[in-house]
């Protein structure tokens, strides 16, 4: 494999120079938290000490704070096939789950149970196990299913259906459009957590009328650790769509100070506190990467560089190696997982070798790769380093065996 | 009065320097958006470049992101009399309102009132009414009721006392102490807001025996615009306490990816979703200031800045001037409210004079004095630009009757 060749005739390989990457490093973790895009530091430095410093309490109008929600969530948008005036960016993950699952439930009035399968990421379990602890198995169920037993799970007391598009521990990607429209067929509403696939897989949300959605600054958005995640509502249910966690920004006239809350006409309506400005800021500064990039110029290189790396690994032979991410490049989306008994030593040899991967238990290893940033190259090293760990067995150090693993 | 000589013997003036403040502004508006502290744009450039940029997701260990949700709580702790592990750092108040609301209906079976003071601040009492609306009156009921009916409203169905320490209208201060031991006398529990008065305000949460308590970032404790909520919960609470946004930082082992969630043992699991490390981060710094300035000091100056600043407005005797604000100093917190019909105009005539204040609907112009960075000089400035401004009818402008009004 001519790896070289593949770097020069990439065409995205000039965007990544618009990231700081430590010299040496192959990072293979942008899956988790994207790499730092350069852009972000000067913005954050003008919003502290241009906006905040300087202009004080006048900045949520003169700078437009007060919008930063929508603005960014209709950047976003047009990552995900979304129209405008349909996402925000606010809160986390979970807590925007929390949101759109009561709104759900108040929407499909008469269904009670909340869908997803098993494996799914934990905190979007744990949400809709916290609706059901709090409002009794009388008006909420959540239940957990395999895979293959979603179709028939769909049953008339579902309300809503909350699926990964992205698995994080395979990398397995779900037929949104598809799952959409069996779902639909049995009045189930959709709820599409897009963590590992918003920025880097076509998601068309309008298109495939998807109900709800919610997605993560921190990973393929390259927005900074801990950055807000956003919530798309599909704009037929934003009449009668109600949440729980109604604060004074999702209220209709916030600056009026009423006693009784009245919903914003919007998706704005599921906005709740004060918006993080600074962290929002970064995340907006990040979004200039994908000026002038579309999705499916990622999309083709991100498949092309998690293609060279299976057959790579395929190629090296190595012994008790499991590909848990499927073959197909259009079943899976941008991380690679494979499983190993010494997983753990294995994902802390590379992390020494400055091959940064990460680990999920029990014995996975996952490399992500951003088509902004990663090189065929970095393929490359990435392999043969696994394969010199492997073959020569330096991940038996026992300093690999015992490190603290975290995110 | 002699506002320089009140300047010299000030002990806390060389505080001021701790901040950046635009030249000739007169900035009264730190009860609403605290000025930025020099650490700030600093310690986020090493965050975001240092940290993010250079040691990427290795940061959640070797940054000790991971704990700053505990490790900033534990510094607020000291702000507001609570001893380490009971306060957490994270979302906003709204979020933080409605899982310790849901927590005490939990604790106290068979009482199903929230209880709490017309006129107390609207996303507090929007939050109650969400939770209210989601679990059905026959679960959550929500109460407001004037002040002077609150210790006959603290029946046996209350479950729960929620205010706010120092009013946002009026910048009235409630007695603490007594109200919780009021409300304890009935098995009421008592949820404090200090939003206007941690880092200010003498709070004594474990000595008063407070069992929950929010407050905000970006007000006195000069965390930035948005910067993450803070969320309190007595030690003695913990075991028992369960809160519906459940989401994996609050799991007792997020990183080992359970199918089921179980509850950290203390205050963590208070936690939601992933922090957001840029905001929290430069609110660590912003807390630097207080270092070796203790709460009773800070206090002390601005009970003086207050009582300035009234003395000097009745000095003035300007017509239709109404004084909201407690004449005496401990009942209230650090702002000064008056009250003219022309409020609004008169409030957008001061900011085009450089004293920045705030308005509040309907008629109330709002004076807020930081102890850190406003100076004596500062209350002559404001009352003689006030007094210019009402005498000469400056306020009458047309330019000052339509802009728009925000936070």
């Amino acid at each position: 494999m001519n790896y070289e060749k593949l770097d020069i005739a990439d065409e995205l390989s000039e965007r990544r120079d618009l990231f700081e990457l430590p010299a040496g490093m192959v990072y293979l973790d942008g899956n988790s938290l994207g790499a730092l895009p350069r852009a972000v530091a000067e913005r954050l430095e003008h919003v502290v000490r241009g906006q905040w410093g300087h202009d004080l309490i006048t900045s949520w109008n003169r700078h437009d704070w007060i919008n930063l929600p929508q603005r960014v969530g209709d950047r976003i948008a047009s990552l995900v096939g979304a129209g405008p005036g349909q996402i925000v960016c606010a809160d986390t993950i979970s807590t925007n789950l929390f949101k759109l699952l009561s709104a759900a439930l108040g929407l499909q009035e008469g269904r009670r149970v909340i869908l997803s399968q098993e494996g799914n990421f934990p905190t979007d379990m744990y949400m809709a196990e916290g609706l059901q602890a709090l409002l009794g198995p009388e008006h909420c169920e959540f239940r957990a299913v395999p895979a293959s037993d979603l179709s028939e799970a769909l049953g008339k007391d579902v309300a809503v259906l909350m699926l990964t598009q992205v698995n994080f521990r395979d990398g397995s990607l779900h037929d949104m459009a598809a799952i959409t429209r069996e779902a639909h067929r049995h009045g189930v509403l959709v709820l599409w957590d897009l963590a590992h696939s918003a920025g880097v897989v076509p998601v068309e949300l309008d298109r495939w009328k998807v109900d709800m959605a919610v997605g993560c600054g921190y990973k393929f958005l390259n927005g900074g650790p801990g950055a807000p995640a956003f919530l798309y509502l599909a704009q037929r249910h934003h009449e009668h769509a109600r949440q729980p966690l109604c604060g004074w920004m999702g209220h209709r006239r916030p600056f009026d100070f009423e006693a009784a809350y009245h919903p914003a006409p919007g998706v704005q309506r599921f906005l709740a506190g004060t918006p993080g400005i600074l962290g929002m800021a970064a995340l907006d500064a990040a979004l200039d990467v994908f000026d002038g990039v579309s999705i499916q110029q990622l999309r083709h290189k991100s498949s092309a560089l998690t293609q060279c790396f299976i057959e790579a690994v395929d190629r090296s032979a190595l012994p008790a190696l499991e590909l848990l991410t499927p073959r197909h490049a259009e079943r899976r989306g941008s991380q690679v997982s494979l499983a190993h008994p010494d997983g753990f030593a294995i994902s802390q040899a590379l992390i020494a070798h400055n091959v940064i991967v990460d680990f999920r238990a029990p014995n996975i290893i996952r490399f992500g790769f951003s088509p902004f940033y990663n090189r065929f190259d970095d393929v490359r090293i990435a392999v043969e380093t696994l394969a010199d760990i492997m073959n020569r067995e330096r991940y038996k150090d026992p300093r690999f065996l015992r490190m603290q693993k975290v995110t």
